[in-house]
């Protein structure tokens, strides 16, 4: 089970690390991280380095395929080396999945056309551009693309591809070990549950 | 606002990724992840690095220290020269956290002793070592001490923190940020709530 994860610059970390924490502990799970090159990435923050251990051209072939999503996604939507690379591992994969804006970056590589699919709630309708219908679910499946809703989506989405990969008693257990029972403080995480002020200011902040 | 999270080899990466992705947005916050020494530093699953940008003893003071867990924390227990630092660190903060094992760090360090505290539910017992009382709450605090539970409750704990630092609106704001929304496949991340053979199973494993 080859399972490879994106990472570029400006991309926000838990959107990778959330589905890592499940996916790399699928029995035979080989899990890596790739980049338009091997070496250190900055996450949108400016103060957390991932390394990416190799580049992505150098991956023969992946099983499961993650793109994160995250500011830095507009660069790699513009970048036809990435994109063509992503296509490219697509063909052979079982699952093609994203986690938040990671889903326009499939999009920008021609992989969600006519289809359902969802990205962070803030840029739900940048999926029209790719030819993709947007909604709102946490996690949408068509056939073998799978687009996780916003940042910590990936986790639930890594669950869900758990249970199919390996069944429910494995993947409760993947859950139990990451102790996963949430108890946010509020119930305020998606933007119907959210106040409007609230609302606003996560568009202000995404806005900048 | 000066946060300080701890890395080491063979950690628990979500453990300091979920709370970093809430904690570096909050306004004024200056995050920094320290290690024995600046670094790479290789987590658990082995498939995994994270960048220390300084040693720990070159941080001269942090408002917020947080210790992630994982299998490394035995190693880190019998470091000396760590808990000297960790203990060094918690006489000028205003939080002193960890999640998952990292709470048997803190007891290594000597600073549960008489506290009520948690950790990953495999490991609470092992709390009794550092005078702590063990509690299978998600997030306990006592004074500055806060704990969380394994790996995926410092999301919870951290939006609690920016709850008390910066109040409702904002920590609400973080939270639809990170669309924190939770929608796990099964209801299955205590202990309580899992099966007997699921149980089993995480046991196992963590044996290993």
């Amino acid at each position: 089970m080859q399972i490879v994860i994106l990472l570029y610059p400006d991309m926000t970390a838990l959107d990778a690390i959330g589905p890592y924490e499940v996916l790399a502990r699928l029995p035979e799970a080989k899990l890596t991280f790739a980049a338009e090159a091997a070496g250190p990435v900055v996450a949108d923050t400016g103060c957390l380095t991932l390394e990416a251990e190799r580049g992505l051209s150098e991956i023969a072939a992946a099983d499961l395929l993650l793109i994160p999503g995250g500011p830095g996604d507009a660069a790699v939507r513009e970048n036809a080396k990435l994109t063509q690379e992503i296509r490219r591992l697509h063909e052979g994969t079982r699952f093609t999945t994203s986690v938040c804006t990671g889903s326009l970056i499939l999009g920008a590589a021609g992989l969600l056309s006519g289809l359902r699919a969802t990205t962070h709630w803030t840029q739900l309708e940048t999926l029209r551009e790719y030819g993709a219908e947007p909604t709102a679910e946490r996690v949408v499946e068509q056939g073998k693309i799978i687009t996780a809703a916003g940042v910590s989506s990936g986790i639930d989405m890594a669950l869900r591809i758990a249970q199919k990969l390996v069944g429910d008693d494995f993947a409760q257990a993947l859950q139990l070990g990451i102790e996963y029972d949430p108890q946010p403080p509020f119930d305020c995480g998606s933007p119907e549950k959210a106040t409007p002020h609230v609302v606003e200011m996560v568009k202000a902040a995404m806005a900048r």
